[in-house]
């Protein structure tokens, strides 16, 4: 099977993004599941499209987007995406859209098809802070979970698809106000590592 | 115009629910609003069907739900309600449900039809924190939340629709862990009652 | 009576610093008290150095600092200052110490002399959040309070001093992950003017 | 060596304190040290004094307090501990002082001598997130930690000591608001057994 795993380049004023540099440090197999890596520009519509092209060209039995989501302390499959763009900070490309549908005539939400649960079961029997979350916000992250379950729910009833946040990184919490949650780079790596075994071993 | 406003009885081994306190303190009318006052119980199912039999009595022109959502620092109106129950703690009623659907067929999500961008703005003028949260959580809130929106959009289009969720007390913050953030009873309700003004000017 | 009150410069990749932004918009007085208002650089020993300088020059009654640390939801003033360096981030000097005592053979340790039960208590009354904080940190905030403090200790026994810690304004809070507590910039004055006029009043 | 190792019975309203499992479920030796455990009431005065009982009897080389502190997402080493008792739940015994000092003519604060930074980059090269932590409260777990550092600066300056926070396990999680952070009960344990290591190595 073949999983295609996307990551995000740095926004928000982050020097980096633990999201890609996770995806890029990952192996290219895991059990019997071909990855492939795709790193998506933090870009309302352009990170959309980018993605669909890469879905037709490899045609993934799975999608996994990973994404930053500071503030948070464990690993968190998120649950449900919205059509929605509301952002509080303008994208890397400068746009700052409120109140914006992401596609019209669409359904409101859509949740996810990975195995959700399972991943945080899982993630926790390897003493991996993990929990699900019921928001991916409003901003570019939720627009890419939303936008490959639309694809799924219209055209390719077969493929899985979600969204994985992950904390911030050591490095990145020492900026921070002090108590700010934080997982070391090696365990961000194993807690995706271990969420995308279980996607491999569910179809 | 007529707005009916709820509050939950406590839950989850708090004493108190500053909902309901904060519900029955309301004054009778805002403006030229006139409020009707629903003590909900924290029950799924149940909490919902008794909030369609008093829309159904009293003909709200809005519905306002107000629940507790302690570890929160601001007045925080709801932008979407999803179709599932998923508790990690039994309701009242002893039932914990885990991935139910709360209404067969219906639409995985509802938008709030309340202001709710415009209540926190007026809140912040205010000087009473806000801000607008992304998930009710999939608990008894959402459920309620959930069923108005899924009645106003299938019978009562005029019907505007939302919940607002409120922080702990002062006196419950200070059971709890150091820096937990908490309002003042006092700054909870002029909260509501502000959020209110706004919904009645709406109209 | 005089108090000297002081903000900082911004820190920490911030583009403003709330601190210096409330401290240049108090007013001159304060109930009988006058207001000596002095922003320090955010530097390990040159912020102390200089805030001795200005005590020095103006005998104040009581020296209130005012600080930054984002993160907290509520107006905090400090309980206790520690004779440690010890910096996660480089101060604005470039100067990042670890586990350095700020004056050798001083106490590990003083207690803030201003009446902080009752600025908490007076804050609240008046609906803004406030609570006690049990840690200035180890950074320049700290520095400072230690320094006031062991000064007053040694050589002013009437000078009453202290810290207050403020959160993150609406404007920061919006580049921040969702849920970032903060308080308005007209909310954080009006509180730090609260603290002062309790300080005015205890002289 | 000899280590005197204390948990906690449960407070606050809590049914279990992890503090008390973690410490019970310890092996007897971890190296080439013996571990001693004690469970302390959460009692102002009565545990302090327990454990001093329980030095004088077994004369240990170090002493290891945990508690709990509901809230962290990390387990915290704790920096410094400071002479009052400043309570805002009544303790197990119904006691809730305001601003007392535990020893009258004591130094207003003590740094732990155990090695704080050791632990936590040890727990962190382990996968366990951990970081210092700058304030005990003033609640019992700082009168322990106060009490046992004023023992040893006065009389036993062989004997290190220190208190180590751990979060809410995963199952007291679940019953607070979501995003609450927890560790499992596997991982903490497996933190406190590296955290006693590295204090076993030091002496």
């Amino acid at each position: 099977m073949k999983i295609l795993v996307t990551g995000f380049d740095p926004f928000g004023g982050e020097a980096i993004n633990p999201s890609m540099e996770a995806v890029l440090a990952l192996p290219s197999k895991i059990g019997d599941a071909t990855l492939i890596k795709v790193i998506l520009p933090t870009k309302f519509r352009e990170a959309g499209e980018i993605l669909m092209r890469e879905i037709e060209a490899h045609q993934p039995d799975a999608v996994v987007s990973i994404g930053q989501a500071g503030g948070r302390s464990a690993i968190t499959p998120e649950r449900v995406a919205v059509n929605l763009r509301d952002a509080s900070i303008p994208d890397n490309g400068g746009v700052q859209p409120t109140d914006e549908t992401i596609f019209p005539e669409a359904p409101t939400a859509y949740f996810a098809t990975l195995p959700i649960k399972k991943i945080v079961a899982t993630l926790k029997e390897a003493g991996i802070p993990a929990t699900i979350s019921n928001t991916a916000g409003t901003f570019v992250c939720n627009e890419v979970m939303y936008t490959v379950l639309h694809e799924a729910a219209q055209k390719r009833p077969a493929m899985t698809a979600g969204f994985i946040h992950i904390p911030f990184t050591e490095e990145q919490a020492a900026k921070k106000p002090e108590g700010t949650p934080f997982l070391t780079k090696e365990v961000i790596l194993q807690g995706i590592i271990t969420a995308l075994k279980v996607v491999s071993m569910e179809q």
